[in-house]
């Protein structure tokens, strides 16, 4: 929480005012982007090739804590969670509408701030805002982003055309973001006990940053690209490993075999659950909002993946009748069941 | 406000349960449509085409009020006002993404009523369901649309390509669904004050309907390729004309005259105006959600048009430099100003 130096009222500027204020120092990059924001809609030409469209609906108290949430930050990944659906697909993000709804508490200052992390995003990311909607609610800050990305026919991946045998990879480490909450929400009590306490974040910069400024991988589609790799199926992780292992089974129609000891852990979040008494695997199988990939690859493609880093094989796809399995460090044999976030069961 | 004779908790279906159960009535129709609900990302295709995109955040208590709104014509609506704004780019719509935010006030048998709303909307406009977002809302029902069309480049019409001496024409009739607000505002005050009253709608059908069924003006899109037809400049009617028509204004960079005589009001909200104490054209003026088409055209498409009683010329494009008038029927000229809805000035 920070304090605002200064303030002014949403409403001195009137709907359209505030729209131009805040698009202002957009501009468009990519050809596709025919017109932008400022008519009914925008308009897009993706002559010859496919067009991938994605939303998110955030809200405040469900999705996100503005205690411990800067704007800027929620901007960024508000945008970020849209982008990481897109690469998901193994298409390139192109445009994005960003619709928001927010209570008068919140100042034409704070705006810019969370303008300001849309910003960087879609800088970041080559990505053109292209509209929206912004409008008043009667409590808390509501943010609805649309992506569109495009891509060659023949490159788009989904998630049921995984095959038995291949390989099952994710990038990046697991279980980093679900710990950065997990601290944040022990600080933010401890706080709301004793305001006078000051946070205590204990050089936990990568969980933090984890939670609170994920990067979507981009980096990850253009090392397929330049490496002539096309995955047999793929997502983005945002529930947790162990909920999106089982979709890709489901709609692939196989089982899997999972190894608990290949699943990446950072050593800074393996420390961070030891200090929650936490177990690291099952932070990383049920932990959400990593915004990596999880992928399936061919077996002869192996030897294209095995340079980088990045990326970590942690099982295969088996046949339907074996059952999605996860293989412990111990030698035992468990069912995979889906712990991920359940927006419904709060 | 009605009884549900049937409640299941979303919560039993889980998020993914709920999405598939909501969409599996949801077949595509757009040639456009290579994927839909049920991956990271729906996938289009538009070989040659131009895309437009357009997005609306609806909140209730804000935008829309359940006391009055039965589920179905809500989600009839979220579409409808969407589809307007493609609509008004001279495209068709193709695909839309819904994405919305529930309490657990809301059963599974209130979400279906929504959806079959929208199915109805998609159906009748033959537009696919091709993604969105279901999730927890800590109060109240939040509704987010992004929806798709297409059109040859050469079709689109912006807001900005209006020409001195253009005439500004408008279709159906205006005021009614504020007269709708006024009447439903006016028999919830009057519930509220005593349940035991039944509400009096009087035979006000008309009004209610605009209200609470807006229909987005395809014939109208279909009338302009039918009769070769390129308005100079288009947009539609959310806020009422005296906001769009300064919107046309000011992108086109032009004055205008509206002549108070023409402007189209129906019989049902003219009584209903004189009946609730109000002038019908300030209705018509400054009323909002017809989700009607302003649009200017050349003069020498006149003939075109005179002959569809769904259209109303009701004044011409001026130099700028002659301001935006209204001509009223006693032969006065005032300056028009936006008294549209504006949403942060409740």
């Amino acid at each position: 929480m920070y304090i605002m130096e200064q303030r002014t009222e949403i409403a001195e500027l009137g709907e359209f005012g505030l729209i131009e204020h805040l698009t202002k120092n957009f501009e468009t990059h990519n050809a596709s982007t025919v017109m932008g924001v400022g008519d009914d809609a925008a308009v897009l030409d993706h002559f010859g090739k496919q067009t991938v469209v994605t939303t998110d609906l955030l809200i405040e108290g469900i999705h996100f804590d503005l205690m411990y949430t800067p704007l800027k930050h929620l901007g960024y990944k508000a945008v970020m969670v849209n982008l990481s659906d897109v690469y998901a697909m193994n298409a390139t993000p192109t445009q994005i509408t960003m619709s928001i709804a927010i209570s008068n508490r919140f100042s034409l200052e704070a705006l810019d701030e969370f303008y300001e992390g849309v910003f960087i995003a879609c800088e970041k990311h080559g990505v053109d805002l292209v509209g929206g909607d912004t409008s008043s609610s009667n409590k808390g800050f509501i943010i609805s982003v649309t992506a569109i990305g495009e891509a060659n026919a023949d490159k788009i991946v989904k998630r049921s055309t995984a095959a038995k045998g291949d390989l099952i990879c994710v990038t990046g480490d697991l279980g980093g973001a679900f710990l950065g909450l997990t601290l944040m929400e022990r600080e933010k009590k401890i706080y709301l006990e004793n305001p006078q306490l000051q946070p205590d974040l204990e050089n936990e910069d990568y969980i933090v940053g984890r939670l609170l400024k994920p990067e979507a991988r981009k980096d990850m589609i253009e090392f397929f690209e330049k490496n002539d790799i096309l995955p047999s199926a793929m997502m983005d992780v945002s529930d947790g490993i162990s909920s999106e292992v089982l979709h890709l089974c489901r709609q692939s129609n196989l089982g899997c075999v999972i190894y608990e000891e290949k699943i990446p852990v950072s050593e800074a979040s393996r420390k961070a659950a030891y200090k929650f008494g936490l177990d690291p695997t099952v932070c990383a199988l049920n932990g959400g909002e990593d915004y990596e990939l999880i992928f399936t690859l061919k077996q002869e493609d192996h030897d294209k993946i095995t340079l980088n880093e990045e990326i970590s094989v942690i099982g295969y796809m088996t046949d339907i009748t074996d059952g999605c399995k996860l293989l412990t460090k111990g030698g035992n044999r468990f069912d995979i069941t889906a712990q991920g976030w359940n927006a419904f069961q709060k």
